[in-house]
């Protein structure tokens, strides 16, 4: 659906692009590292998600005859404009698996290549990565709400424009059952799912007649919608109605959908009714404004809902709508790199690294720790900006999360598939153990720095205080 | 950049539209109005975006041969998979202008034209106006907040995937002066701004050398990023130092930018630090997490900033994330249709309508009354929701808001400007008195039904109400 394009970025990209190449600069190499600082919605962990398609438009990207023609009206020299003409990305990635669960600080994905494709590319990483992975982590939170029961995605209507295509696959990565966006359906092969708008009800004289001539083709797979006019006595006593009509012929009406009122009454009354019609095997959806607290709620309530479809807050990633992931240089020339803040929290980390994720006796996750990249056995992890936390970890069975996905521009590996990535983030979240995974101030996972990597950070930030003041 | 199929649109539009289709009704006219309920950002108005954008997209939609393999897999029927194919937005729309300023409640939109091709677009239609509609109207409130002051919008990595795009384009029309965005800029005829990032200091051995090198070649447009290592100690007195470097060689040093810290009180040390050293004419940007509130209370702090840098919070239309506008069945099949609700709020309003705008005395919209379409001179409103409240209107100037701007599934006139939209909103956001425009408690804007709308819809409520209860 979309065809990107190189100039799919920030207009600094290629201002601080001319420089380099007009100092003979552009093929030096550099590191960028992926990470961010605040784990979304106030909880415990975030869903990587996103890479694939990454992936997908690396492979591709390149300015058209179009671009270069608009850039040159922008005044870009013409020897650069040459040069972005034959532009192709050609680094390597070493990222986390798309589906891992990751945390604030650790640099889940590193990009090596020249220092001009790294500074274009920027933008469109840093768009795709953090929203795919906003909404995967809304959509496991909302199946941590909802258990065993369905969830569907009813959003594109009010996403975020074309952004709910892309939020649609990262639903079902977090933890969805269907969409009713059909081009995602189809383009990334998501189920899909739908049933009735009111539109279709009042195009009718009467809400039975409407009823009855979609139950006459959807013998296995008729939901009514039943608060077109009033739910309780006239939607369920429809619906009700064509269930006996369905069973005289054989069929089973599959479900009702409540989409107002209050949803927490009317579940339970419907499932009173239905079931005193002996229609046990119907089944109750409802959708209106629903998120991971409403769901909660409705929990507590004791609501009869067999499925739920979710919309508006999950499809914007509300309340917070994005995920701060960032791009920094931590190498560039055969120098490691820093920037300075007055917040530890916004130094960023230098050099090559690698992270390794440690494993409790239980087998489960127990803290992470970005080491250099050449350190194999890291003894003990330090808090990354409270110099006097810190924590033995020598005897913890560990593994490295990350590998190479892409190597001078092409994927190392075939594409993986939906399932594939669905499974691993399956396989991944079990072993997140669930004093992370709860809303109200979840557990904090503890992410540590190697003395190798922590005493080189202090070092640069000396160096480099002293260095740069006058 | 996008490539808009007939199947970015939910499931049940064409689960319905195949019960129309077997049942021979598609081709009935029908039609649907836009509206929403509730201004975005508790704020006092709406600016209505993305008109040209959708109408783009109705002259092109169509299902592909690729769309069509994938419905058959999902087993719709021959008969009406060969309908598809063929499918073209044939319909007419009445609207009000790209850039008006809209309230809750009104049919802002109308479109007319069979009940199939009405399904199908819905989606698409909610998912390009709410959108942006949306972002022009948080662009407008931080433009409030700005005065003359530029805005520029640095919002794409941020974004919701590539609702980006179309947020760089609302930007612009509600009041933005530039983008970061270049394909935005591109595509949409939009100013572009961009300077450098801190990964293009840090790859320099000093902060001075890579403003030198930046400052050579951009000599007329040339702002210096000054927190990388420390905003006042190093970036301020460096970029002092390329200032008078420049001026040496007749050139003038444009800005700086802060992009961290406390930004009130770095802008005024910065200011006078220029000052100081005779650099009056240098201006000063400011980026990081700013919104209309947050430069609201930089305006009482008396920052002394020329230029603001927006993202987050705008691109992704914090803290709402999505205007809840809606698309509804008002009349089919030479009937006027209905949707029931507990909630009056929730009632559309019947048939075909018009919607007038009075003017007060001094020249400023007054209200806007929603009549009949045949109505020519309603002399009451009613309030659409609280029977009791009514006011006179008949010795007001007003005009209609709407005019039909696609005929038949073409445009009536030719595709408008950018800045065709930006003059338009800027003429009728002056139009708007200022209580409407404060953030607090604005003042609520009066629409009103006329007094045969009203009726209509008060015996059509009775009428259902008594026919769909068994």
């Amino acid at each position: 659906m979309h065809n990107f394009t190189a100039t799919y970025t920030d207009q600094y990209q290629l201002t601080m692009s001319q420089i380099y190449f007009l100092n003979n600069r552009h093929n030096e190499k550099a590191i960028f590292d992926y990470f961010f600082r605040k784990n979304p919605f106030k909880g415990g962990y975030t869903i990587f998600t996103g890479l694939e398609n990454l992936l997908d438009v690396l492979e591709e990207i390149h300015f058209s005859q179009e671009d270069i023609n608009y850039l040159k009206k922008m005044n870009f020299d013409d020897d650069f404009l040459e040069y972005l003409r034959n532009f192709r990305f050609t680094g390597t990635i070493k990222s986390v698996k798309e589906g891992e669960i990751i945390f604030p600080t650790e640099p889940v994905m590193t990009v090596e290549g020249n220092i001009i494709e790294l500074q274009i590319i920027e933008t469109i990483l840093l768009n795709i990565i953090n929203f795919q992975s906003l909404i995967a982590t809304k959509a496991s939170r909302i199946r941590h709400a909802a258990g065993d029961r369905k969830l569907i995605d009813f959003g594109l209507r009010r996403a975020q424009s074309t952004g709910g295509y892309f939020a649609s696959r990262a639903a079902y990565i977090g933890g969805f059952n269907a969409t009713s966006n059909i081009v995602a359906g189809k383009d990334f092969d998501i189920p899909l799912a739908g049933t009735m708008a009111h539109s279709f009800i009042q195009s009718y004289d009467s809400e039975l007649e409407a009823f009855r001539d979609f139950s006459e083709k959807y013998t296995d797979n008729c939901v009514l919608l039943v608060d077109t006019y009033d739910t309780l006595k006239s939607g369920l006593p429809n619906a009700i109605k064509v269930a006996k009509e369905m069973e005289m012929k054989g069929h089973k009406l599959k479900g009702i959908r409540l989409d107002s009122g209050d949803l927490a009454y009317l579940s339970r009354k419907a499932r009173k009714m239905l079931d005193n019609a002996q229609l046990q095997y119907v089944q109750i959806s409802a959708s209106n404004q629903l998120d991971e607290n409403l769901i909660m709620s409705l929990n507590r309530q004791e609501a009869s809902i067999d499925l739920f479809g979710i919309g508006t807050a999950f499809i914007t990633g509300q309340p917070d709508g994005a995920l701060d992931g960032v791009f920094k240089l931590a190498y560039y020339n055969n120098q490691d790199r820093i920037k300075l803040s007055d917040s530890m929290a916004k130094i960023n980390l230098p050099g090559r690294k690698e992270i390794f994720r440690f494993y409790n006796e239980l087998g489960l996750f127990a803290g992470d720790v970005v080491c250099e990249e050449n350190e194999s056995n890291p003894e003990i992890m330090y808090h990354p900006f409270e110099p006097r936390k810190q924590k033995v970890i020598k005897n913890f069975k560990k593994e490295k999360i990350q590998c190479v996905c892409m190597k001078n521009g092409k994927r190392v590996e075939p594409k993986k598939s939906i399932s594939e990535i669905v499974d691993y983030k399956n396989e991944r979240i079990k072993l997140l153990p669930k004093e992370h995974k709860r809303f109200e101030f979840p557990h904090i996972y503890k992410v540590g720095l190697s003395k190798r990597l922590n005493e080189k950070r202090n070092n640069l930030i000396m160096q480099h205080s002293s260095k740069n003041k006058i």
